[in-house]
């Protein structure tokens, strides 16, 4: 990894580090950063405190970094100081673009009409306010309402600075423009070409892909020339490994250690994200879904729907909260929630076919459980989740599982074992009940 | 702002940097240091890379900060590595805790049982690993397997460097015993008590704030002594103010000039979100909910079961994808979507009221619309959605809205602008229909 130009991410805003609004640029930066083959070596989140961004700037410039990445404080308050900073830092006056004002006024005139009652000096001020760049920058036309500006230093000597706006999907739409600008192609010149590989396994502890690390190296695997990164990703284990070409047949080397010791929890090798896997059987089969959720009040449904696309399989699903409507709306029988309680295997499969009749779907999926923090008990304590998956065919799966965590992490892991069920219906496995569907 | 003892949080991960696992432990980290009354200044990520850890904590002591939280790094795996770093910068030699091990072990033997399979040896040296710690820390107990550590620098003159884990539950779980900690006492020692206040409007532009900032600047309101920032976050405009004690009168007076400017967008003085605002509401009415859910796909119904006790009110929901669910489930009348379109203020009324009767709720919520990116046309591009809220006893509100953004984001809005329509009903708003529910 070396001789590669190094990069570093600043996410600007008060409102991010404080964490009342999450941060989606820092990591989508980093695979754009990663494909054009520079180092992301750091993401710094600052309020919005000159002293703090130009500290950072600072701090980046000094370890040598040849690309910096802002994002954030573009907008038409006072509080938004990117622009200025960067141009301070980099040794360059502000001016006023008076073509680009004359386009962001045209761009904002729909927001306008739409408050009628709006203070018009104001609108004018934050227009002109965001056509100030710095001299000699390079602006990226605006997606939203605030422009773009590659940044080198006058004086030389110190990393290409990108300047782009918060709100994700404005961002997302200037990269191009940024990515191909010359400023940002030559200050990464000489970066190399880095590979990344994905392997994703379902249902072993952490310390069994240590293990297989050390017998992989044992073995004769040379990691040192691989960078490889375990970790637990919503009850899932991800091994991630980023190596130069040359080291390719190391990593091979590795995958086929991976392969053999977990062929029977590795899922997926080509990045493939359980929800991926999950559309793509539902697409090639042909195979509609409907859900019946309980403790994860809709999650399951939401995480189905997120992508595009997704009606093609997706029928719907019924949030069954409260026993009545589990009993009224999803059809289960009262008298198997009086026997069992309403989180118990027999209520799990009673919800997947019920979803499953309600919506003539080809699959169902049930989940009930304590997501906590109340409600637990010594025989099903918080965290004890019931799930089946059943197909039209008359084949389920149950399970009965107790997960870790606080009541977002429960609900949220409930989705994935709940997908993972649904994947090996797909693949054929699953007993066939004695009465079916 | 001077004077006060300064933070930063290190959040450490290649998983976390590469934006694989979303960071929720730097936000929840920053409302803990405002509560101790510390300026937190920044947050890093940085990946499992021994080499950028040190760089980073060598910026925060040269920065003076008084102390610094990480996050991460200890797993049982070779590339969990901050103790050893935070030993090594604060120049105290690693050494075995063997009671710490014996407590680890005990801790983890119901893993061990889960999976029979599992290398024994391999187990054993995670859990060693774990019970390594700087000489002269304190050990903060562990709540899942890692124990965290708070580390001063042995020669002094220096930050405390408080070493958390990585899984949110158990770093908040530890919280409390590092804060409590003589350490970080002695750190911070001389913090101030700050003040924030959050102010929250809905149904404006961002730049009429920055209008009222500027009046009240005009007015004589001395916004120097204020650190204000305001941002737009699911749709609503937030603006919150940091503050030393001595300057609440100056505060009292910014507030007194944006309630008079923002009476009727103004819903939230008190730091309560929507989501706590309608909770309270449904609860002090003894009123239950039910949704009907097409584009969101189940996400309001997941966002008003994420708290805790929401089984109180919440009935359930359908999630009606399908227009086979939208009439079958619900019982939206087919000839609505035929003479309307599935995407139309009828529609989201018909969902609203199908919630109610199908749940025999005391509030329906509707919601249909283009998420996009696909779908949309000249009379209904993509982002428009059409909400529908009814009361049972026949009042009603149905708005269409337009809102900017990708598919998640258009999703997410929604049900912010649900939200909002279904607090305006439980506060005696909404025409009576003439057909009652």
């Amino acid at each position: 990894m070396t001789g590669v130009p190094r990069a570093g991410v600043v996410v600007t805003g008060t409102e991010v580090l404080g964490g009342r609004v999450r941060d989606a640029n820092g990591p989508w930066l980093a695979d754009r950063l990663t494909e054009l083959g520079v180092d992301h070596a750091s993401t710094v989140v600052v309020g919005d405190r000159p002293e703090d961004m130009r500290e950072t700037l600072a701090w980046m410039a000094a370890q040598g970094f040849a690309l910096v990445i802002t994002s954030g404080g573009l907008g038409p308050t006072a509080d938004d100081l990117t622009v200025e900073v960067v141009a301070g830092f980099q040794g360059r006056p502000l001016v006023l673009d008076e073509a680009l004002e004359g386009r962001i006024a045209a761009k904002l005139e729909p927001l306008r009409r739409r408050f009628p009652d709006l203070n018009v000096d104001a609108w004018r001020r934050g227009v002109r306010k965001q056509a100030i760049v710095p001299e000699g920058a390079t602006v990226l036309e605006p997606v939203g309402t605030a422009p773009g500006v590659v940044v080198t230093p006058a004086a030389g000597g110190g990393p290409t600075i990108v300047v782009l706006p918060g709100p994700p999907s404005e961002l997302q739409a200037m990269w191009p423009d940024a990515a191909a600008s010359q400023e940002l192609r030559e200050a990464i010149a000489g970066a190399g070409e880095f590979r990344v590989r994905t392997l994703r396994m379902y249902g072993m502890p952490e310390s069994e892909i240590a293990e297989t690390l050390r017998v992989a190296e044992a073995q004769g695997v040379d990691l040192g020339a691989l960078e490889v990164t375990t970790c637990l990703r919503r009850g899932e284990i991800e091994v991630v490994t980023r190596f130069e070409p040359a080291a390719e047949p190391v990593y091979e080397a590795l995958e086929d250690v991976i392969r053999e010791r977990h062929a029977a929890t590795l899922f997926s090798d080509d990045g493939s994200t359980i929800d991926d896997l999950v559309a793509r059987a539902l697409l090639d089969q042909g195979a509609t879904i409907a859900t019946a959720e309980s403790c994860t009040g809709g999650l399951l449904a939401a995480r189905l729907t997120e992508r595009a696309g997704s009606s093609a399989y997706v029928l719907g699903g019924v949030v069954a909260y409260a026993n009545s409507a589990k009993v009224h709306v999803v059809g289960v029988d009262p008298e198997l929630i009086t026997r069992h309680g309403a989180v118990s295997p027999e209520v799990a499969e009673a919800l997947a076919l019920g979803a499953l009749r309600r919506f003539d779907a080809d699959i169902g999926v049930g989940i009930t459980g304590v997501a906590g923090p109340g409600g637990g008990t010594p025989e099903k304590p918080v965290g004890l989740v019931c799930l089946s998956a059943a197909m039209r065919d008359g084949r389920r799966l149950t399970r009965s599982v107790t997960l870790p965590g606080g009541r977002a992490d429960v609900r949220d892991r409930s989705t994935t074992v709940a997908l993972h069920l649904v994947r090996r219906l797909l693949h054929g496995e699953g007993e066939r009940a004695a009465t079916a569907a």
